[in-house]
């Protein structure tokens, strides 16, 4: 049997999206999908799709449709998907708070247990349900509660450092919001996320 | 001369994450990048990278070093990103704020100049130098002002019907940030982010 981590990074980008997609299908009590749906889902031909669903041993996919439930709960499986993941977020301005609130991340498997933010100012005033901290204990406070995920949400110019620290805490992946690329060794595993860049990306193929 | 509309995607897409990493080093005053920088940037090996470069025109390049100035202005020319683009925001929920506020639009030349929400009672509160209107002005003012982007920030069960409306506006770019793929005609660009989908990626392989 094929594990996630030995799949491919595209076929594991296209069955993410199905995954969500199902996901929201199953929310709106919708209960079969045919496979051209999954695939426009995922952005991939028909073929490609069926390629991705029989390497992780989804078989007799055919175009009278699939259960979603049943298909939702194999590709969580696969994928790795079916446990709550803990996350640390790294940053409150208006963007990081509006993560910090983000319903569908804990609808969704994904858990912020810790925040933090330069401002002592900040973290008194902001309410919620996550524990906020100073990020000067960043390091301490990911290592003891084994934080899985860094969500970065901080300044340009402080986002590498955080970055080094998240990975020396111990963190196993990165969703990095701040608008510079950083780096990190190559066993962990990082998506950048640059709002302007996308803008960038849209306007250069009008 | 290739125009920006004949590159393929993921030409396009590593260029403009060079791009990007051009405008950073500029604001630090960094004068000279080497082509192992930009490919490390762009997430490319060194070749695909050159070749990239020569596709725009841009060659000579050596991993010597090259300015950072004129590369940025070159690149800016064959992207199509030296004017400023004009862009509508639907949905003023906290996300929708963070990006109402979102210095690094303006500042790379993407201008929000009207933003939409459904709730009468949220476009009374918000302070912004940005014009709010009510959602059912959608098509009116988007039209009128040939506002050229559609930035959607509105709940999922929304996101077609604004998309819709965008489209029949004339919008030629959408990016999408609600949690549903939503459908465009074929002529309009179209960008989906999805922070959980993100997250699931991550996850994946982790």
């Amino acid at each position: 049997m094929t594990t996630a981590t030995e799949l491919s990074e595209k076929t594991i980008e296209r069955l993410c999206r199905v995954y969500g997609y199902l996901d929201a299908l199953r929310h709106r009590g919708v209960e079969s999908v045919t496979s051209k749906e999954l695939a426009a889902a995922a952005g991939a031909t028909h073929d490609t799709l069926r390629k991705d669903l029989s390497v992780v041993g989804v078989t007799g996919f055919t175009r009278a449709g699939y259960p979603v439930a049943s298909l939702k709960q194999t590709l969580g499986e696969k994928l790795n998907l079916t446990r709550t993941r803990t996350a640390a977020l790294v940053g409150l301005g208006r963007l990081g708070t509006a993560l910090l609130d983000y319903a569908r991340f804990s609808e969704n498997g994904f858990k912020i247990t810790a925040a933090f933010d330069s401002s002592i100012n900040k973290i008194e005033r902001i309410r919620s349900s996550v524990d906020i901290f100073p990020v000067r204990r960043l390091k301490e406070i990911v290592g003891e509660r084994r934080i899985e995920l860094g969500i970065i949400a901080v300044p340009g110019e402080s986002a590498q450092q955080v970055t080094d620290d998240l990975v020396e805490a111990g963190v196993a992946g990165i969703l990095n919001f701040s608008p510079v690329v950083v780096h990190t060794p190559a066993r962990i595993v990082h998506v950048d996320i640059d709002f302007t860049n996308s803008l960038r990306f849209i306007a250069a193929r009008m």
